[in-house]
C-alpha cells in the first residue's frame, strides 16, 4: 500500500518544489494503470475543510467493490478518511483544492487478472495487494460564471453499459472524448445519450431539468450517482417545503429523452467542481429560455452554502494542518 | 515524452536489481492513469527476435488516433518501432518474451481534458505532450497444454460500446472483470456477448469456430482487431489452398451466436500470448466432441512455425543486443 501520506510528501517537498508533481509517482507495472483495474474519487477542500468526504469514501469503497478490488477488513473507510486529511494537511492546501484518491488492484506482472498481484504489506486482517494513492491538489481562483451559463452539446461518444457508468473507475475514455467533442465545437460540456435516446450524464456531472413545475434529474442505475446532485436533491426537497425554489413544486428522480429536455423550462448541470451551472444552450439552440434559470441559481446558491464550512455540521471536516506543522 | 529506453534502464539495472520493477514509475498525473487516457500495444520476442513489431505499432497509431492522442508527425511508427527494439536490446530479453508500450495523453493537471496536459519536448514537428512508455517483459516457461484445450464460460460483463472494443487503449476493467469471472468458476477464459446475442471475443483473444467447413471468425467492427487472428486466417487461407486444414473449406469473417458456437464442430481461442488454443468446454458443456479439434491443432502449429525467425523475414525483427552490449 504506497500512500502519498503527510511524510513522504514532505520529504519529497523539500528535495523539489519546483515540479512537485514529477515525484508522485506509480509503478509501470500497477494494473491500475495498465489495465484500467482502479476506481477514484474526490472530495472538495474549502476553507481548511473537506466536503462531504464521508460520503465520497463510501462510494468509492462501493466502486472498489464492484471493481472487485480486495481490501482486508483492517483497511477501514475511516482509515481512507485519515489518510485524506493527512494529505490535505500536510500539503497544506487551505482555501479551495481537493484531496483526490485512487484505489488500483495492485502491482506485479503485465496480465489481466489481479491474481498475479503481489502483496506488499499484511496488515492483521489479512495480506494487502491494493494500492492507495492520495494528492492534494490546489485549486485557482473560481472561474465560473453562472450568470452567463453553459452551453452544451450532445455527444456521439458511445456511453459506457450501466455496470460502468455506474462505478467510478479510471476507464474515463469515453468521458474524455466527450469533453474534447464538446470544447472542438466551443462548448462547455458533451452529454451522453442512452442508446433508447435517454438523456444519460456529462462526462463528470449529472443533469437536472425543470419541467412541469418538476425538478427532474436521471436515475442511477445508468449513471454515475453524485454527491454533488445527491445533495442538491436534498437541498432542492427542503427548498420546495420552504417555497424557496423557483417554479418547484416537486423533486423527483425520472429518466427524460433530449426533446423534453431541449423544451424544459430549466436545464442545468450538477458536479463537486461545477457545482451547479444553469444551461442556456444545448446543440447550438437556446434551452431554458436562453438565460440562466431561476431554479439553477437558487440551487447553485442553496449547494455552495452548505460546501461553506459551519460549527457541528458532519459533512465538513476539519484538516489537522497543526498536526503536520502547516 | 518518457521512453524506458536503453541508457536509462541501464543505469537502473545498476541501481536495483532486486526489484527493478519499483524503478519503472509513471507520474501520477498522467492522465494514462488517472483518467485511463492511453492506448498500449505488444509484440511478441522470440529467439532474439520480435515478431510482428511493425503491424503491432501500426495498430499502436490507429489506436492513438481513435484516442485522439496527438503525436507530432517527427514522432513516427519507425521511431517507436526503434525504441522497441532498443528496449528489448538493452533488456536482453533473448529467448521468450514481449515489448508493450503505452503512449498517453500526457501530464499536467487531474482534469478530464487533455487541453490542460503541458508539452514535455519539443520536435521539429511540434511540441510533444504524449508520453511514451515501452517495457521489455521476460516470459517463463511456456505453460500451455493445447493437448488439453481450453474451458471457456460466457460473460456476464457487458461488452464494450463498438467504437471502445475495436481501440486498443488501457479502459480494461470489463476485460479484466471477465478474466476473473471465468477463474472464479475454474474456467481458463471468459467470452463477452453483443447485446444481439452474438459471440465478441476473449478478454485479450479473439475466437473462431469452425462450422458447415468454414473457419469463421467475428468482423473487427465490434471486437479488436487481432493481430494474431489477422496472421492466423492469413496462414488458414493457404493451409486450405494446400489441403492442409482438416475439415475447413473456406475461411470467412462472419457473427455467429452461442448456439452456433456451442454446436460447431470446432471452436478456438487466438491470441499473441495463447497462439491458437482449441476449446474443449463452454459453460460447462463439450463443445467440438469435447476434445482439441484437427483444425485448431494444425492452425496453432503453423501459427508457431510463423512465430519462429526466419532469414529474410519481414515479420521478424532481429533485436540488436550488440549495440547494448547485452
Amino acid at each position: 500500500m504506497l500512500s502519498w501520506g503527510p511524510w513522504r510528501r514532505r520529504e519529497m517537498l523539500t528535495r523539489c518544489t519546483a515540479d512537485f508533481s514529477s515525484v508522485m509517482c506509480i509503478p509501470l507495472d500497477d494494473h491500475g494503470f495498465h489495465r484500467g483495474h482502479a476506481v477514484f474519487d474526490t472530495a472538495m477542500l474549502r476553507d481548511g475543510h473537506l466536503y462531504d468526504l464521508e460520503g465520497h469514501i463510501a462510494r468509492f469503497f462501493r466502486s472498489a467493490e464492484a471493481a472487485r478490488i480486495a481490501l482486508p477488513a483492517s483497511f477501514s473507510r475511516a482509515r481512507v478518511r485519515d489518510l485524506c486529511l493527512a494529505t490535505a494537511a500536510a500539503g497544506g492546501v487551505r482555501e479551495r483544492g481537493s484531496v483526490r484518491y485512487w484505489l488500483s488492484a495492485g502491482r506485479g506482472g503485465f496480465g489481466l487478472s489481479p491474481a498475479e498481484c503481489q502483496p506488499r504489506h499484511t496488515s492483521p486482517s489479512g495480506p494487502l495487494t491494493a494500492q492507495l494513492y492520495v494528492a492534494a491538489i490546489e485549486d485557482g481562483p473560481p472561474t465560473a460564471r453562472p450568470e452567463v451559463g453553459w452551453r452544451l452539446v450532445t455527444s456521439g461518444v458511445e456511453a459506457k453499459p450501466p455496470y460502468f457508468a455506474t462505478l467510478k473507475s479510471t476507464n474515463y475514455l469515453p468521458n474524455v472524448l466527450c469533453v474534447m467533442d464538446a470544447q472542438a465545437v466551443g462548448c462547455d460540456q458533451g452529454v451522453f445519450l442512452d442508446p433508447d435516446g435517454s438523456v444519460l450524464e456529462g462526462p463528470n456531472m449529472n443533469l437536472a431539468i425543470v419541467a412541469g413545475g418538476e425538478l427532474v434529474t436521471p436515475p442511477f442505475d445508468s449513471v454515475l450517482a453524485g454527491r454533488t446532485v445527491q445533495r442538491a436533491m436534498e437541498l432542492a426537497e427542503e427548498a420546495v417545503e420552504a417555497g424557496r425554489l423557483p417554479g418547484v413544486s416537486r423533486v423527483r428522480f425520472g429518466k427524460f429523452d433530449l426533446e423534453a429536455a431541449k423544451t424544459a423550462a430549466e436545464v442545468m448541470v450538477l458536479g463537486s467542481g461545477t457545482i451547479v451551472m444553469p444551461v442556456v444552450e444545448w446543440d447550438g439552440e437556446p434551452v431554458g429560455g436562453g438565460a440562466p434559470g431561476p431554479a439553477a441559481l437558487a440551487l447553485r446558491s442553496a449547494v455552495a452554502a452548505d460546501m461553506r464550512p459551519r460549527p457541528g455540521s458532519p459533512l465538513h471536516l476539519p484538516v489537522p494542518y497543526a498536526a503536520y506543522g502547516t
